[in-house]
């Protein structure tokens, strides 16, 4: 008799698995469920769907060349029966049966497995805050919520919403809601930065700093949202936080989501400590019979050892395939992850893989993480934008835990980050980086390239020869004015310190990096000096050129001027190099 | 005593080892010569000049916040004494100096060296044509020389331009003359492809045929060069090739470059067979106290473990940091290069990084490379663009050997690149890619990326499930009519296939990927089947189909339709899905 499959959940992981099994084994019977009627969907684009950008929610739910993916599509094209509004009850390990219920009908029957695949996806998490069940307050979790959300502010109804959760998805809805249809947003974060735990809060701020300067975005971090309120039609109105009142029609919930394993639980199989499925890397759980993948799933970190839960469609797509494969008698492995991700926001890119500063911190290893300005291609290619880089790298192994960027160029972000995603794996060292052959030709990269001088940026860090200063730290010590204990060494030519030196002296003085040699009883012994330069580049030559002279008190300003403006301090004057 | 540091050589892996020597050392003695009078500068960017995208020569010799680094430079902010227009004539090794002369006076003299670093460059290849030595008749090595095009060329001085050799700088100097300038640009390559020995015929052609439909550019592939022409005024006057004759104002020599190693070379230092110095990983040559970077050295292919030549100022700029820190008692490491290359030119790019498939062949090693076709973010984002991929893997170790992409968005097409390029020096296998975590949102990626589908078709077909059609050789097929051996079957849409119906059939057929199981007894017995879809990826679901249902003798089209019309194939239809 041919292999029979049940396959529960059909969004991503559960039809890639179903499609690989049909493909290895063209002979399998090969069942998928999903409780939902739309299956098969890219959930990653509903806030694409939302602005505008995907017109008709028809393409999310189709392939590349608009072949729609239901249930006819996946019986003629894939040979894979589908049963869309059917939920999985219970599973019995033993009898090797998924008990299902048709939700239409109410019917129940029992479905007989050789291999069970749970794809069972994720759950939004709803907070405890009064009014959450209002109407117009709704998580976007599934087409059918990302639908009504459009179809109400495209109608007019929805002047100002709120968004409460500033990760991924609440970021993205609030770009969607306020870019296209100018809706008012609030975006409320309990936390002190926008995408806490994703990012250092020194590369979160300088996102935070561009979504401050969008006309229709209103920023709330460390705010405490108290309650929803509604009307006498029993629609949301407004929303409380910080004792604050806010009118809005719309509330959408983003403030995470958790692994949908309860099915999985009450039949008995292994959990994580992070709730999701446990399995090995083969896919397996702690049921031989039983796959799981995708957003239900617990896996490992690569760099840090530790298990993740990080939901995301890339991976579930990854893992399916590998469960296909096994299913089928295969052995192919899905190590784990190392955490890449991505964001675009009004234009602004942002990228992580492996882990951030902060993550690394809080494993109690020690790293340095220098934050290095440069531009993305060759500095005098007319296309040429400025990239901000965190590459971390743990002292002792000099091994690459991490590296986020920031920068105009999304696909040229995004590509640093990927260029060092697959090495994390492999446990790259920093000399890896140091040297890493990236394509070079002006209009597309740079001689020595962002990544290549992060590299180095460390390298000098842990050689002792380069102390950098954050922006943060430097714009504390600006804030104390002349009376404090710094004072700031311009390394630029007169043209560029001008406005500062107007504005800013006797804090802030001058002395061109070239001239410095020649000029060194001028610099000053009796507080710390911060050595500053557009880039970080100058000044850093000119801390090595002082320690070199005997003179060690003094610190490198990390990505310069550019850095720091980028992260939104305050008080400097306009540059024009910049 | 300090250390004395001799460097030859002044435009990148010399000025950066430098650099790096009086940043570990400031104490040491750096003394930096050079022949030309211009030093340190992005040659890469001479096409970039002589096209107006840089608008001044400066902007090549000068950092990226615009400080000039000639020789002042040098001396101020670095510390590095350059003597420019001063030549090195030869070195005693056993003497340990470097007799030299100033070009200006001819006055020569010796100088003492503890260190000494070879960065000689290299020379282009002049080749023996009747009238290479006329005026207009000029390599693009130095900034003279592209000071002068760009001279010529901007007083209306030339209509019509002959560019020999299409490698790299003989296509961005074709891009450069007829883009901005209109020149008429004659562009002759003896092989039978642009790029001969650094892409494949397949991705070359796609380039040429994006090349082939811009106004002022002709390609003359195949194309013997018999003689220049000069008038009376001793100017170029046209070109002979072919037995044609083209009146043209100028000519530029775009046949290559040797390493200049003739310095190196009469010292008694150990030259490689490609005429390069043999360095070691240190980037030490046969002397011990001498070490050479640059153009002028011959570096290990991390791939292949063959010695290779490769001029590249990226790798320059890495092996004088390597220089830099080894002269100063360091060990650091420069292993060699995978061989990572891009170009963009009229909008398109086109990167490779290891080995392509010919070379591959040439070594005698059994590959697989699949040409794969997919959007380069999600599909259903606006932004969205075709990449055509070509990952080689080797049979039997599955080893990764290389990859070449080539699309309209730049930034994704070297970041493709750039992403498997360091996972080639850590030796990398299949499923490394395959698994490989690119960041994933919408606008920046997709679920399944291009780059972990090229993994899959490798996967598939080294499981001999699939059986991939190459473009040239579809174009082949399709040229033997009805009357040939194959029928094509097309797997898309009516709507999609009906305008091939109309113009090809019968030997075009037309049978829906999705009715296929229905439609089995349509699918011709008696001669070869190709598969056919938008990008090869229904027609595999066919393919496969097919031989479960014990019908083998298809082929599918690689890439699909997009490939094929990318590549050029005449005869093929306007449609509309493209």
């Amino acid at each position: 008799m041919s292999l029979q499959v049940v396959i529960i959940g059909a969004v991503a992981a559960g039809p890639k698995a179903g499609c690989r099994i049909k493909r290895l084994e063209p002979s399998a019977s090969v069942i998928m469920l999903d409780r939902d009627s739309i299956i098969s969907y890219g959930g990653c684009g509903i806030p694409f769907y939302v602005s505008g950008d995907v017109a008709d929610l028809k393409e999310l739910t189709s392939t590349s060349f608009h072949m729609e993916r239901d249930p006819a599509f996946f019986a003629g094209a894939k040979g894979i029966e589908v049963r869309s509004s059917t939920e999985a009850l219970s599973i019995d390990r033993t009898a090797k049966t998924v008990r299902v219920k048709d939700l239409a009908t109410g019917d129940q029957s029992d479905l007989p497995y050789d291999k069970l695949v749970i794809a069972t996806g994720s759950n939004p998490m709803v907070p405890p805050i009064p009014g959450a069940d209002l109407e117009g307050v709704t998580p976007v979790a599934n087409l059918h919520q990302a639908q009504a959300i459009k179809e109400a502010v495209a109608q007019g109804q929805v002047g100002a919403a709120a968004v409460i959760g500033a990760g991924a998805t609440g970021l993205e809805m609030a770009e969607a809601l306020a870019d296209l249809w100018g809706v008012e947003v609030h975006l409320f974060e309990m936390a002190p930065q926008i995408l806490p735990g994703l990012v250092d809060a020194e590369m979160a701020r300088m996102m935070e700093c561009h979504l401050q300067a969008q006309e229709d975005i209103h920023l709330h971090l460390g705010a405490k949202v108290q309650a929803i309120e509604g009307g006498e039609d029993g629609k949301v109105k407004a929303i409380k936080a910080d004792g604050q009142t806010y009118e809005v029609e719309q509330v959408i919930l983003a403030t995470g989501v958790r692994p949908n394993a309860a099915l999985a639980q009450e039949a008995g199989l292994d959990l994580a400590g992070n709730g999701g499925i446990q399995v090995d890397e083969f896919m397996r759980t702690s049921d031989p019979d039983i796959y799981a993948g995708g957003d239900c799933v617990s896996i490992a970190n690569l760099v840090s050892g530790q298990p993740m839960y990080l939901p995301a469609g890339s991976l579930a797509n990854r893992q399916g395939r590998v469960i296909g494969s096994n299913v089928c008698g295969g052995s192919a492995r899905f190590p784990g992850a190392v955490g890449s991700w991505c964001i675009k926001l009004f234009g602004l890119s942002l990228a992580r893989t492996g882990l951030n500063q902060a993550a690394v911190q809080d494993l109690g290893r020690e790293c340095v993480a220098p934050l290095v300005v440069q531009a993305d291609r060759a500095h005098f290619h007319p296309d040429n934008q400025l990239m901000y880089l965190k590459l971390v790298v743990e002292r002792g192994t000099r091994k690459v835990l991490g590296l986020t960027a920031l920068g105009e160029n999304g696909d040229a972000v995004v590509g640093r980050v990927n260029a060092v995603a697959g090495l994390l794996a492999q446990g790259a060292l920093l000399d890896d980086i140091s040297n890493l052959e990236l394509a070079y030709s002006p209009p597309l990269g740079s001689a020595v390239d962002v990544l290549n001088a992060a590299a180095n940026s460390c390298d000098n860090m842990l050689a002792g020869k380069l102390r950098p200063l954050s922006p943060e730290e430097f714009s504390r010590r600006l804030a104390e004015g002349p009376g404090g204990n710094t004072v700031i060494l311009d390394m630029r030519a007169i043209d560029n310190a001008k406005p500062f030196l107007e504005c800013l002296a006797p804090q802030w003085c001058h002395l061109p990096q070239e001239t410095l040699m020649q000029r060194l009883d001028e610099v000053p012994r009796d507080k710390d000096v911060v050595l500053v330069c557009n880039s970080g580049v100058r000044s850093y030559e000119a801390q090595v050129m002082l320690d070199g002279a005997g003179i060690n008190n003094t610190y490198n300003l990390s990505g310069g001027v550019a850095a720091v403006k980028k992260w939104g301090e305050p008080i400097l004057p306009e540059d024009e190099e910049q």
